[in-house]
């Protein structure tokens, strides 16, 4: 089942809740009028990320009956899309790093980010459960967030569930890397690809916030591993391509080889 | 600790071990003059790779003490070297696919490569035992060879059980790839470190072998995943680096994580 994937990059901030809405919702109302039919957001994309106080986390927390998961519900309805985008999750007296997965059925599943990243624990608990991977009318999508990507054995159990597009909101902040080299983000999310045979959309964010620099590195990764994408580092943009996912099914590589039935799971220990 | 890494990357035949033999002595020998301490040599370096025929294999199965450790050693305590190279080894009836470590005082273990490539199965016994990581003059080393790179898990072992360096042996044939990208399998190497924290050194050969072009893509990465060395694709030539190893003991990134303990192995099901 061939299909268009879209990651928007925008510029968002921490600052200006009701801006980052309108620019998330004119952002997916152009991705679907440009074809698109899985839309991936970045990570946080409703609030900002450069949280200050668990008070300024609180303010904008929502939950699964909130106006963010309305507002895609409306826009994934409207256009028949599947969105996949990041906001503040009010728990049971805490809050979650989370992610929504919402179609024009309405919400199919919100996964709470495990690995939790800098300050991000200071606010969030970390989730504990498995990533959600889901049938939708594109095929199946599985969902980790941002520093998930760096545990191969998280992605791993979503490969293993039968993922065949990952999709990641991420917030990758700017790291210094030797001159001519592509960002190790993306590499790991290359290899996170490569390595389970299936596709992987991860939406990073552009501009500074409170003095973050956001690296800008969306990118769609084929399961050989190789970008689809040109990045477009550090600008506010939609990257979009045309997908396969049926080409995620099949895990072999030539005639002998199959990325899943190699592995040696009774000889892994301590993982 | 510091140490210089070698990956002499050689174009070998399985059509003449006696000459891959002293091409592999020679390339050692230059890589000491050059100041290495740590060597690591192909796949299956001293007999090539592409049998035909399990009477070929036959032929060149070494024990522990064949004449491949006993060179290897000898080339090991004149230059006071730790030597990582591939051979194929006669087990009990059965051969393996393995990897010899040998320092100046001897041989110090051997490692039965577990994940199968190609037509190795015809050949090949997989190995059941877990990468050896162990303690030598330069630092913590561990081993894998080739295609075990692409099982993180695996990977993952290695480091936990404290290498600061991996040596992976490998043999990698030549697969398309988009003009501008980097080979996949060097891709996969930089995510291995980098999801790590660890040095990865591995070491391809050059060539063509009955038909299979060898990709050449030896490589030296960082514990940031960056490559250390410039990639000599298809050439004969040994690639070398100074690392110093104790960056590969601490697992933190910033003043709030560490890839080691941020994992939620309580967390990770069915790997």
């Amino acid at each position: 089942m061939r299909a268009v994937v879209a990651c928007c990059q925008l510029v968002l901030s921490v600052e200006d809740p009701a801006g980052n809405r309108a620019r998330l919702a004119a952002a997916i109302e152009r991705a679907a009028a440009a074809g698109a039919n899985i839309v991936v957001l970045p990570e946080l994309a409703i609030t900002g990320y450069r949280f200050e106080s668990r008070a300024e986390v609180a303010a904008v927390a929502e939950d699964r009956d909130g106006i963010t998961i309305r507002d895609w519900h409306r826009l994934a309805a409207r256009h028949d899309l599947v969105i996949v985008g990041g906001f503040v999750e009010a728990g049971e007296g805490v809050f979650h790093n989370s992610a929504a997965v919402v179609d024009a059925s309405g919400l199919r599943a919100i996964y709470r980010k495990v690995h939790l990243w800098d300050r991000e624990r200071e606010w969030f608990s970390p989730g504990a459960a498995a990533p959600p991977v889901l049938e939708t009318r594109f095929g199946r999508i599985g969902v980790v967030i941002c520093y998930d990507l760096e545990f191969p054995e998280w992605v791993r159990m979503a490969a293993l569930a039968g993922a065949e597009l990952l999709c990641a909101p991420v917030n990758w902040p700017l790291f210094p890397r030797p001159t001519g080299e592509r960002p190790a983000e993306v590499i790991r999310v290359q290899a996170d690809a490569a390595v389970n045979r299936m596709f992987v959309a991860a939406c990073d964010r552009a501009g500074t916030e409170r003095g973050t620099e956001w690296l800008g590195g969306a990118v769609i990764v084929d399961p050989d591993g190789f970008p689809l994408t040109e990045l477009r580092l550090g600008t506010e943009d939609t990257v979009m391509t045309t997908i396969d996912l049926a080409e995620a099914v099949v895990k072999t590589i030539g005639d002998r080889n199959d990325v899943f039935a190699d592995r040696r799971p009774e000889l892994y220990r301590g993982l």
